[in-house]
């Protein structure tokens, strides 16, 4: 079986686990308080060029999202994402669950947002009877593959300050949105466009933890004591320290990205020669091909992936998925087996 | 330095590690919809004599206790519990924050609560303009050491049954309390005197997680999708599962507990023969010595340990913990140095 | 000036206002535990043919549906409206804010919901990282003044049932639904096709107040606290008994909203006889006229109404909305003064 | 029959009923952006000498209590008050279910808070694994008659400047404070010692309305958009500015206090004279008479009045409490039938 079912299907990358074993019987303080999360903290902050961000580690995706926008937001205040966006269909309401509202802007296939998507939410919100937009959640890589620009992100910064708007970078995919050849945003451009965002480490070779990067002062306030109500304090919380610092001190993380991306990539582009046509082109480390409904036994039988739509009903759009712990065995295995049963 | 600050300051246990490094390549289904769960899950029910029970892994313990608290609870109901209990003054008011309130019993300095605590709350509870009391929230062992016996439990859970009450029972120190001298409770009796309960990894030998039985079958509805809500579904979820067989499987966790207990009553002995008194005498792995004032240079330039209150002007009760990663020589090399320094 | 602002823009009704004068200075137990309360309910319940639900009363609308649907679902469950429903996007994200999230339905100009509109919804929600859709709101009339038939709220109270979802109408506008021709719905049938419904006041000659049915049992528990916890419980709850006892034990109620109905009727037929189109035909107390924008202020000055819609640049859809407070007077002046200016 | 069961047992005063039906069928916007809402709030705006205060109409004092705290707070921030407060046994945990904790204090029997109750919880409160506490709650008249003065007031205003504490003022019952013997306290000595306070009409003449006074500015903003999303916006919203014009404009709000207090004073001293102790001495509208359970049968039959406490076996504290609508010969003649039945 050759496996492209998830980022997230495989434990740590050999480096990240190998740290954790060296440390495993070092004392701690507890909840984070410890030198390995002061450590990647520091890193995560030099690599960002930006010393005044409060840097928080916590362990997943759905967490950090809600938690910071929870912390970000008073009561009468919205979020506004696309409809695609994590936070809407894929987190079981956690950001409603915190009280607030999801403003559902419909984008094109690569899920990213822009100014004009925007704009009409604005004008209703001036309407003292509704929720008042307030933040604006992107994910970068998207939910489908898309990836931001430096022009698109700094357009979409520039008139989120204009209109007194926050923005915030969902980044559990972060190191393949990086790692796409597109690309051209950094670390310190993320600091300087968003008012917060994180670097994933589940879907980019940790155990578990994402670090949150919160760049404007005015939401850092009582963030810790927020993150403990929300059970987001990790008790062995230099785990997640451990971890970053293993991936971030010297690269680590962004090896794993651009091997995902480069498996992804040698897949989409072996499968469209085989002339499978695709939901939509994809830079990341997800991509989605669409087979005939006739293909999905053999599929079954050789590797694992993910069900994505029913564009017709005689098609089916795949998802695989590929990280650290694809071999281009894998990628050049798959693409042979499908290769002879066409 | 001796290290007695907490239980969870060491990784995990060394079979526990092996463990995961075992399995760190298999590819897993995410969410905890693997092998590993079931067969923990499958084990815990085995070991609770109870196969109607719904075993749920999650990550930490604030986290179980206000996931668990606001899945059981409509909204107009409360929780009953000690003043001293872990959610009222240690979990940044979690349960609150799920809009429960929460009613404070002042117990003895065994952190334990009784039927005659209660039943003044269930009285103002009548009024229909007060919060619903609904469900009562123990631990064992609790935060200053104290450990139910079967048949205090049995007189609680009567109690709670024929006032329509749930029992919940926290669980993260739960092997201590089992490992405890006047411990006569079984995993049986607390899926048969409860309506939930947890067995504590994180404090007993686990990078992270704790297994949530949740007995009553009409708790367990949607129990998954709010725990996805909350945060507190690890998307390697494998990793629980790994961790709780490994503990569970052939009695490590009970061998961890009792080795922690043994330490911790071993230390416990040995200050009493030096004349500290006791706040209050634990049986747990936690246990609560008061030290002159002036002692506190020298125990700070020996071990590592936790203020946990001021008896008097003059002198400090300190808080000493033990667990898997404890060595006798710890405990003794301790006593030695502060048989000395008297 | 001609007033069609609003169903809200007087006090009572005089009949109303007679009964609260007359009961000013009787000593009444607060908090609706009166006889007003008792026989207002006891009306209610007779009324509807449904000896079993409970009649409670509350303040306004938002808060009787924010209160209800609350009081009705657990955490991880959702409501299916449709885009156009009150509670979307004129409630300040009342609904979001109890933590529930909503699913909109994109719905025809009448605001209407059908079985169709919602499967989709209902597929997605299989999966366990989503909310589970649960309850149905939908208001009658609606919004845009469309009005549902018994075939019609047969089908969906039926396809609810089927699918084990809650069927919930706000009645913030029921006297108009019911006034309106085509309607052929009764409060029986209200109470046999819905799980919980209610008879606005606040739009039909009330002070204030809205008379909530619980007709499910199992909805019915705990509702009084809930109500009070979200401070929807008048201190002086009599006030609400007097003026549903007023409305409904003669008729009344429904006496002032035929003649609601009857002159937007009438202004309606008017209008389209000057040649304004409609935004979409209504056959409740709103209408919604298209007006060329050289109108307005001309408008401006004879009569006070709300600007809906902009159909396109040079168009503005305006609403006209009548109560126990329009004069056949109003209407026919209105009508006169725009004969005379186009 | 005498009626002393609560100060919310009739209507309004006739002078603010007659301003309600004056005003009638007057045409205004909805939702208190009208004139009567102007005036009244800028009538307020003067009394206090406060020109930078936001004063906001709201239905009930619960919904007041909750609206105010939860949009004063962040939410990892919690809230002291008395145990006796009104927020924490008699609003169905209302704050709680906005998300926040409530620290409470043990007072003396007059229910006021002083600095020293506070330090503690400040102390505690450092820990950043707990809810901070940001906000201090009082009520003026207490919840058991007392009666803050301006020393004692002055006194917390300075605690709560000096530690980063919001000082909020509960005034359901403010008319009966100011007109106690003790009091020295003004409206502009509330607009300068407290964050925010409120002028309580329903108990004191209203049919229902409070007149929240937002001092700082800080803690005005979005103000209006989350009264609409907690349900506390009033459709018909002109119906509070009336009725706080009838009783603001030349007194009459401060005549029905002093009226009511005059008769709680002279019940009070007439039981006192008959040989019934008091649970404490009140110097508001609510008394506390202790009376042997033997009495209960006739005051039963001549009286309403609420059961309070069980001070012994044989004792009962009953509450008397007096308004508008009380007349002089119901305390007279509840003397005089107490005398004869001694």
């Amino acid at each position: 079986m050759y496996h492209f079912r998830n980022d997230y299907s495989e434990g740590a990358h050999p480096e990240v686990l190998a740290a954790l074993c060296a440390t495993n019987l070092e004392e701690n303080p507890g909840y984070g308080g410890d030198d390995h999360c002061a450590r990647a903290a520091a890193l995560i902050r030099e690599q960002c060029c930006c010393l005044q961000a409060d840097v928080q580690f916590l362990i997943g995706g759905t967490q950090t999202n809600f938690t910071a926008i929870a912390a970000f937001l008073r009561p009468w205040e919205g979020v506004l994402c696309a409809r695609s966006g994590h936070i809407n269909g894929h987190e079981a309401g956690a950001v409603e669950a915190t009280g607030h509202k999801l403003f559902q802007a419909e984008t094109g296939p690569d899920g990213k947002l822009t100014a004009d998507l925007l704009l009409p939410f604005l004008e209703e919100g001036k309407n003292e009877h509704t929720v008042l937009p307030r933040l604006v959640y992107i994910s970068d890589a998207t939910e489908t593959g898309g990836v931001y620009t430096k022009a698109e992100l700094t357009a979409l910064s520039n008139f989120c300050r204009s209109h007194g708007l926050l923005l915030f970078l969902d980044g559990a995919r972060l190191g393949a949105a990086f790692a796409a050849e597109s690309n051209d945003l950094t670390l310190p451009d993320l600091a300087r466009l968003t008012d917060a965002f994180y670097i994933g480490g589940t879907k980019n070779g940790a155990l578990m933890g994402e670090a949150l990067v919160i760049v404007a002062p005015a939401l850092q306030e009582g963030f810790f004591r927020f993150k403990k109500q929300r059970g987001a304090v990790l008790a062995k919380g230099w785990l997640l320290g451990v971890q970053f610092e293993a991936l971030l001190q010297d690269g680590l993380y962004w090896r794993i990205a651009r091997h995902a991306v480069e498996m992804a990539q040698r897949l989409q582009t072996g499968l469209t020669g085989l002339g499978f046509p695709l939901l939509s082109p994809s830079e990341s480390n997800q991509i989605f091909p669409i087979v005939p409904n006739s293909l999905l036994p053999v599929l079954n039988s050789i590797c694992t992936y993910e069900v994505w739509s029913r564009p017709d009903e005689a098609h089916t759009a795949v998802r695989f998925v590929t990280s650290f712990a694809t071999p281009q065995e894998s990628v050049d295995g798959l693409l042979a087996q499908l290769a002879r049963s066409r």
